[in-house]
């Protein structure tokens, strides 16, 4: 596989996580759509209150990239900023397999 | 969704990465079969060389929990420990929804 996966953790000024994850629901929706989305999933956090993680695979890095310009995905983000405490921290991975994945 | 997911990070001794990704991937075939399993990912990261997380989301926690002492789950375990530098770490998360789940 030549597929890339990403863990996404975002955390958020207080009491804005639930705000922060409608905005990566409605991300997750163009998600589905997009080309090469493989997987892009919304989570919480055990024991961490201001913290959103999202899983994502997918088909290439550039099916990703092409994803943060397609059409929506500026004005979710600009919306998204003002409610981060920082940064969001991404892990890299290359998926190797495993099961629940298309193909 | 009464979902749970996993981010679990396994840290192994020097050049041992693929072996223990071979051993999960064979984890990975029995979670396939297992009731409630939604996702079973195995995956090397960027830049870490010793490095193995397994992306998983359940149906339940007891799904999870009943699939450590399913038929072959002791031994793959009993294999994997020697490879092993340290305890793994897990992320415990909640999935809210996103693209690519069942259901």
């Amino acid at each position: 596989m030549d597929k890339v996966g990403y863990y996404v953790k975002f955390r958020t000024q207080a009491g804005q996580r639930d705000a922060l994850a409608g905005l990566l629901l409605q991300a997750a929706d163009h998600a589905r759509d997009a080309p090469g989305c493989e997987l892009y999933v919304v989570n919480t956090a055990s024991g961490e209150d201001d913290v959103v993680w999202v899983t994502e695979i997918w088909r290439s890095a550039a099916d990703h990239t092409a994803s943060l310009s397609a059409d929506g995905a500026g004005e979710l983000i600009g919306q998204a900023l003002p409610l981060l405490a920082g940064p969001p921290e991404r892990i890299d991975l290359r998926p190797l397999g495993g099961a629940g994945l298309p193909g």
